[in-house]
């Protein structure tokens, strides 16, 4: 009954726990010793360590070091950690013990007692399942943790960000084809320069995004590579020969990825490059998508006193003040994200320098972090796809006065008349404020039907 | 009753609420439209917002702009808020748009329908209490959200931050003198230098405390310049001419600080200078803190095969494979903080470089991560001190026996046989592994006894 | 003569000098053993250790430990540093030891050996002046490079950044009289919004760098703190109890600037925490520059298919292909700036938290990038002022016609019809591509005359 | 001669330049209108702007546009700025317009002035080679600087980095070879943990070199892709059809490198993401390298108050006061490289998101901060190789004293006694002050023959 406790011990000795969670000891010990802000681990590597758990599990009995029926129970009870059925007993903060020992830990003992129960033991008693002996059986902290990283950032890679960032890739496509006809006014340095399509211009974005999914599909590899069957040192002690592949195997197994056995563990203890590598990727792409976030608000500005070139969908009233008024407020929602994994990223990579020896001790905060941007960006990409991109709508009478009223399309002029003349007659039509066509013929470079024979936006849009 | 719905409108329309939340029109909107991530705006800012809406109707009704009625209504209701009793009808992401105005409205309607129920009308009607004719009166988003921002953070810092960071220095303190007669030796590139006593040491680290709160009290300052006043773009449109001082006089009323006007509302909505600043300072806070964290670990390294000189608590078993393990997991919970902070500071700097015209509009991803900052470096002092340094325990033996090895004492020859014998003290004693007596004996330097007279570690603690 | 060379010795033995430098044996090991990159030690650093190794002599002779003789010469040759008249023969990396030792030492042989020859003696032979025994006297490069940092940073930001800054900010604050009685559109999430003036929208600039000013001033006395006299831990071993005030004492005399001898010599060899601080304070900077910037650009962009409001002076041509075009590089320069004073804040930040034990060995990293940015920092608000700011013109006939074809004069409204209806008529006017007042007469909430007495720009811009 | 100068000309007017220099009015206009800070644009980039040069009026002589003549000329010219003989007339600041339109101005005017003379033709009379018409035919600074960006980055990682990196992993893998047999005490969260050989621990390190080399060679495709032929905004407006190609593919042939013409010239204009991703994997090297030179400073420390588990090579004396003290100055050298690349990073990824339309105008600041990364990475790696590596010696006394101290042996026994009575031999040696063996039998648990049979260092170093 909540409330009431029960009594767990670990080799520091006993500690009371409320006898309807199911952790034991250490989980115990550590939410009294790290009460340190909200953030908790995340639930995407909850999930790979009952994945983890149950494949050790699964190898070991195959090795014969566990009887089938305790490893059954331990399968079973780690199915349920997997499906995300006892989330509500994995209550540790991120910020822990840097080995993350305390969420195997917690693991390790949520597992056993669960187990136990379905044996119809007693919680606590570690019989029939001991959470080291049996649950930790080959494994270290050191090696599980790190895989369980491993685990939880190439699956949510694969089932959210890489959707995502398709599906947006896909809309903006959509649109670039629908816009290919629209010609506009280019702009470089914020200033008006020489015309392209609008289709052109999210043609770029298409290609950012397509170059982003296969930057990002390039770290897969690195986090295919599993630290588990390295236990304590990346020796592998106290561990079968054939563990460390088999459980990798298993996992690949288990999750349909082609997770292998990484070759040399001390690295994969020590460091985490693939994770700063990986987070690499992800502030590139939220590069890429801070740019066409701006690039679109920026089109869409006014409606009356901005560019205007675009119109935006107008999801929500948009001032409180201000009446009537509608705001790129999805786009902020992006840019405020790609603000937030940069600055992830600058923590990944500070805590990605920092091991020692035979272990870096910042693994929570790496794999917070990461997640936490991966988790942002899918769902930014997300939300931007379906309450912006896919309802922008061109401004073409906007479009078309700006094509129309820019100097620089004089850039046509080069081949014909060379650059410094072509300067002189952009200069004189900006200072008499009229058009180049009629300061053209007025320097006496070109007569009237010869400049409408060359300045032709249509044609200026390729080579 | 839940599952049912009222109907809730705004200037885009109706939609449907549910019967058991405050919120309107507006939030519902923003649930839908900005599905991403888990960041839910911080509980201080809804506190500051519910302080601000307070102080708010308090002057208008003042100014005669709001019948007394209505007012003690939006009082009552915003006390509410204050008291945190209506947290759960502030369901909003920090990723939205980038001027918090959701999150203003959010206020604006709770506060109302709130309002209007104590009033036994009927919620969403906006009668009589219109969320923006009257909760939102003289206010706007973009000065409403930078005022909460600053009220939290100044809030955050006198309540939580001042006192934890003054209670680890406090300890620390307490260390430095209980330690001030033990010499040791000291380390530089971490390699054998000189002498000094571990009080000594430890009052760095006081020092580094006491100076880190004099640059967080040089923020408050900053912070205590409030936007509220300056409505949509820093005019005051809309206001009473006496509206921001009062209203800032009142917040501070209720708050006990001294919070004033911010002499300009244009700086105000437009740039977060005072937030990117205060990021600096909690940035050269975690600076602070990681070199202490780092020593300490340092020092309690071993406890046989590193420099022991300290002996940290054991507070957890520190390995799922390595029985008897004790680890310094208080030092790498500090460390992974000090981390996040400066990926914290990352995004907080980019994002107040981002702001355009009249408004800067990445305002919740900045407080999001400075009250991120503050939290998490305000309970990793808490906990540092309490599980970590009140304990630390000195090892003498080890502390006496590195002391009385060291060659590095030979730098107090220098002043009677010049720099370079010394130098050749030192070296043979090292090739030779000898004392440094018997090399500079050996080298016809010094007598046995003028080397001792000299060679005092008690003597080379001080000028 | 060039090309040969003379034998100077350290405690590793002899070594090669090109006789035409005045460097001895340690700096020429580190030219071998340091050949990396090309960022050699900053001039204003090399400037720095001359005034401190003058002032170390003066109080060293003043306490009677070096003959008047001996002094004077190594006061001679520290003026000559001084003055930068032996720059040259200062050819170190900043990729060198982390305590800057050998910039230390290549001060000392460099004194030494031009103090030599003043002497008449011959170089190499350490005398009459020893460059360990007497020029660094009572120094340790523990103490002097870190001493030579906050002279360095002191001197930079009173003679050059501050100057630079308040330049700057008169050149706006000019601007923003001159232009205070322009009336424009605001502009907030970059869409249209209710009036302000020019002036309005600089004096926020003028304020930014007001507060800009005031922080960085807060950050001296934490510079005007100085570690000389802490000697290799911080303990002051080898020096004279008065030695520490009364060089810092000579230092404030040769500088004019009032510095002090560090209260805690612990912290200031092991830390680097006011060097941090004082990068937050030109990282908050480069935010409010950035911001600046970003605006001049955006309101300057066209001139015909961009916002226009504003016209910068044309310096050079802007493209090397489209003839005549003008482009905001003064804008450019100073945004670039502004993002590398970001990047070196977070290299400063993460070296600043890395130090072990008595020292810090990041030091010469920290100052390399802190002097860096403040010399960007001074050199573009340079030449931002003169090359753009004060050339500044508004382009009055744009910002006219965009005040007046704006919706969000709507918002005068709200007071006497309430935020629903006035929405509506913003709304209606956008959809039918009226103007506001045509829309509110047609919506029957005012006649034609009520409007024009309430929808009054002038009367917009204050509360 | 020195001193005398001749008029030239660009569209903005007549301006004086030095008769010994060869650029013309724009480069000129630059140096008075940015004279920002002391960093001029990398010579690698200089040499870049040579080569697309030669490729491009090579292209442009083969598709007919350019006299075979004219074309030598400026081929020769060209070749002059490839072989670094011209680099004292590239004089600009980094810190100028946002695309670099002035340095391929710059390589325009000298290329031309220089081809002229070559000519004997009239500096400045722009006759027989035109700087914009010739030299920069088919051109625009837009596509010609991201062009000369990734050219540069290319051949500095494939003639610098990957053979510095290589010699770098291929010195560890020697010593991790030589050190296979050496078994010493591993350590976890800096404690002691369970044995390992120093060749494992060195094996770590070369994998993780592996690793970053192969993360490196992966951003090459990237690179490769260049955006010559998109001139002005991507379009290839003024361009042969053929002509991006055929440059490309005379860049590749002129480089040796496979070059490409990119297949969106919008995004490679816009956008850098290629540079920032390159940064990513330099940062993730710089983590790498951080945590090796961090291990091998850690266990040289001492010689007698540290861990001395390795000698490390004494290269010059370490202290200007404490003689005979020897530092690990190359790790120092090393970390604080990583430091800044990590700073660089930061402001790529900033200065990378900041794209704005058509154009990204951070060009400058990208490619200053990632060749300076790769500089300083390639000599660090050099240096730290030749003069620290390939030195170490292992301490072999000091080595094997904490390993036969190490309580951390115990988990020898897990698999025999279980995790809980291990830990009980372990808490009880570390109390007791005796050694595992004397505790495990006085706990009766084993004989002291079963104990010796388990607990061997050498069989716990594998699976």
């Amino acid at each position: 009954m909540a409330g009431e406790t029960r009594i767990e011990t670990d080799s520091m000795g006993a500690i009371a726990v409320q006898n309807d969670r199911y952790w034991g000891a250490q989980t115990q010990r550590s939410l009294i010793y790290f009460a340190i802000g909200h953030d908790t681990m995340p639930r995407e590597l909850i999930r790979a360590f009952g994945i983890l758990k149950r494949a050790a599990v699964t190898v070991n009995q195959a090795l014969g070091k566990l009887p089938d029926e305790q490893a059954q129970l331990v399968i079973r009870a780690s199915d349920e950690v997997i499906a995300g059925k006892l989330d509500d007993h994995f209550p540790l903060s991120v910020w822990q013990t840097g080995s993350g020992t305390q969420t195997n830990m917690n693991a390790n003992e949520v597992i056993s007692n669960r187990a136990i129960e379905m044996a119809n033991g007693i919680l606590g008693s570690k019989t029939p399942i001991h959470p080291n002996d049996h649950v930790n059986m080959s494994q270290s902290s050191n090696d599980t943790f790190p895989t369980a990283m491993h685990i939880a950032s190439a699956e949510v890679i694969h089932q959210r960000l890489i959707p995502m960032m398709t599906k947006l890739r896909d809309a903006l496509s959509i649109k670039s084809k629908e816009f290919e006809d629209i010609i506009k006014i280019g702009r470089t340095h914020l200033m008006d320069a020489v015309p392209l399509t609008l289709g052109q211009e999210f043609s770029g974005y298409v290609t950012q995004l397509d170059q982003g999914l296969q930057r990002l599909q390039a770290t897969l590899p690195g986090l295919y590579e599993l630290a588990i069957g390295g236990t304590a040192v990346g020796t592998g002690l106290n561990t079968h020969p054939e563990f460390a592949d088999r459980a990798a195997a298993e996992i690949a197994n288990l999750t349909g990825l082609p997770f292998v056995s990484a070759p040399n563990k001390f690295a994969a203890l020590a460091a985490h490059d693939a994770i700063v590598a990986t987070s690499g990727a992800l502030k590139t792409l939220a590069c890429a998508l801070m740019k066409i976030a701006n690039d679109l608000r920026w089109m869409g500005s006014g409606p009356r006193c901005g560019l205007g070139e675009l119109t935006l969908p107008a999801n929500e009233p948009g001032s409180s003040i201000m009446p009537g008024k509608v705001n790129p407020t999805q786009c902020e929602a992006m840019t405020m994200v790609c603000v937030q994994v940069m600055g992830n990223d600058a923590a990944i990579g500070f805590a990605g320098s920092q091991g020692n020896f035979e272990l870096n001790v910042f693994k929570p905060v790496l794999i917070h972090n990461l997640l936490h941007s991966m988790r942002l960006l899918s769902d930014a990409c997300c939300s931007f796809t379906d309450h912006m991109v896919v309802g922008i709508e061109p401004n073409r009478d906007r479009i078309d006065y700006f094509l129309n009223d820019s100097l620089m399309l004089v850039t046509a002029l080069n081949p014909k008349i060379g650059y410094d003349r072509a300067a002189q007659v952009a200069k004189k039509a900006y200072q008499d404020n009229t058009t180049l066509r009629e300061s053209c013929v007025a320097l006496g470079y070109l007569t009237s039907e010869e400049f409408d024979a060359i300045v032709r936006p249509e044609r200026m849009i390729s080579p």
